[in-house]
């Protein structure tokens, strides 16, 4: 077994702290990965704070993980050592069923394994990010390509990846109108991707704060959403709406933002329903949809194309010693725009 | 101007009674339909009571109308005297917005002008079916296939293009599960217009009752909602789910009941907003879609189809003077599938 040190909430309650804990040794088919950077998801506050039900304790979170690859099993093909590579929100699947096998292991019907929280086949919980190594089947692992730096990279592991899976599956393009809810970390990857794909870009934001950071980013329009008179103006205007934000929102507000067969995209996960009134979708045929990240293939595809498109994630650096800082920052939207955790400082 | 009988809503408390009102006389595009059969919609009673807002009295509903022509403009060029035609929703529209250039009036976006409770261009309110005649442009007529009976094609004109336009929309059709919520006028036509497409059809219904329907209409299974085990057997089982349940229920339920990618479509139309969890869409890139009637185009293709596939709409055929009566036995289920006023009880 390895011996790894990381960050762990032990309780629901409690703050991160140091934690030793063992990664398994390599089978033929896994790779080891020396961490360099993890990115600090929202989700990794609500799984270390349980907030979804489910948590496994004690739990090392993080699923933006970049590193090198310091070991590679027997049957390694995909994988060299030295190279540059990524592990996002899951590190395995049941690899038979139909989801799986169209490259869809996000929709695995038995549930895909967590990079953390998540049950493994042994029954050992999984341990993510936040920690010096990690231990994954290459199957599950990304390529980093040279043009992106490893630290901007981590969070395209998980809100690159959110927020490209849905812009492709619904194809949305040149020609397209598209509003971005929330500027935050999936937010302003939003932003980024879309302009790359040609898209013309309105953010909608509750904060005027976030006016500069939208024109910066490349967006063409951006709407103050405790105003009104930004649902007047806007009405009908989308033919889709990326929807990043986790707190509850009257959705029906946005649907009637959307032209006839316009689409509205949930990427963020309020954890309360939220009253869904049915004439805005009926009379303009109009759709709610949701998403979550993204497959293994598509994961690659979507960093080929950050790379091509020279986008990475806006990031504030820190050493693992500020994470319980860091995620009350994340709480109160004080970052522009994703923590990443470099993971020198473990040194 | 062409003074006509039908029967109104004097206001949104009253009983329907006999009321006598006047038509335009024929501009040149216009044609001249002697009723003979109307429909009653659920929507109605809804509108004849005001509870959705905005309707205008005294009101003659109906929206689901056959009839001979009687008459035509100088300029009519689709239609002549003697022919069988209908009516539907709506009887005009903008003609220039991108949505009725499409064929999509149902969409357009100064709105399409309702067949009853509707304000036309000389802001005299429109009236409907519950009449002996109506005058309507050319362009807004439907031609009634002779293989089909007036009477049972009435209710195609609501009913069936309700059902008919989503499902064509959304490609839904062989090697596909589709599950229809509700088995009322709308449902029947669903199960009905699915059979045809090749679809395999499960009913789900509140009420044991309409077991033998859905197996008489070719339903492949059937389940009652009540019964929470309904909810575990069919888990993620459905392509599509077409709910036409215009009663407040659980959305998240029935989204459960969706594959990955699946889409439930609205087109009952609760009054008061309901419930959305995102989980379950995020989870599965789910969708929660609505649709409305279909325009001219896709209503006339309908008509050609029922009529090639040999469906009708069950109906009861009333005379008018029921009409009070009939709406008390829709309001409590108690039809199958539609009723139909005979025209002819009001010579």
């Amino acid at each position: 077994m390895l011996s790894t040190r990381g960050y762990a909430a032990m309780t629901a309650k409690a703050a991160l702290q140091p934690f030793v804990f063992e990664r398994r040794d390599l089978g033929p088919h896994d790779v080891l990965i020396a961490i360099t950077h993890c990115g600090i998801c929202h989700t990794d506050i609500h799984q270390a704070r349980d907030e979804w039900g489910g948590s496994i304790f004690p739990m090392v979170p993080g699923h933006e993980i970049v590193g090198t690859i310091t070991q590679i099993g027997s049957a390694v093909r995909q994988f060299s050592i030295g190279e540059t590579a990524g592990v996002g929100c899951f590190v395995d699947s049941c690899r038979t069923c139909s989801a799986c096998r169209e490259g869809l292991e996000q929709y695995c019907e038995a549930g895909m394994l967590l990079t953390y929280s998540g049950r493994d086949k042994d029954g050992k919980p999984t341990q993510g990010g936040y920690s010096t190594q990690i231990v994954v089947d290459e199957n599950y692992v990304l390529r980093i390509p040279s043009a992106l730096s490893p630290a901007g990279t981590a969070p395209l592991l998980c809100a690159g990846i959110t927020t490209y899976s849905p812009l492709r599956h619904w194809g949305v393009g040149k020609y397209h109108k598209l509003a971005v809810v929330g500027l935050g970390g999936l937010g302003h990857m939003a932003v980024k991707i879309a302009n790359a794909l040609g898209t013309e870009v309105t953010v909608l934001s509750t904060s005027e704060r976030k006016r500069k950071d939208a024109d910066r980013l490349g967006a063409f329009d951006f709407a103050i959403t405790s105003q009104p008179e930004t649902f007047t103006r806007l009405q009908r205007r989308f033919d889709f709406i990326l929807d990043t934000v986790s707190a509850p929102h009257d959705y029906n507000a946005y649907v009637n933002l959307l032209r006839t067969d316009g689409t509205m995209i949930l990427v963020g996960a309020p954890d309360k329903p939220t009253p869904l009134a049915p004439f805005p979708l009926i009379l303009h045929r109009r759709s709610i949809a949701g998403s979550v990240i993204g497959g293994i293939r598509e994961t690659q595809e979507m960093l080929d194309f950050c790379a091509t498109h020279k986008i990475e994630s806006d990031i504030e650096l820190i050493p693992i010693q500020q994470v319980n800082e860091a995620y009350e920052r994340v709480l109160r939207g004080d970052v522009r725009f994703r923590f990443v955790i470099d993971l020198e400082s473990m040194k």
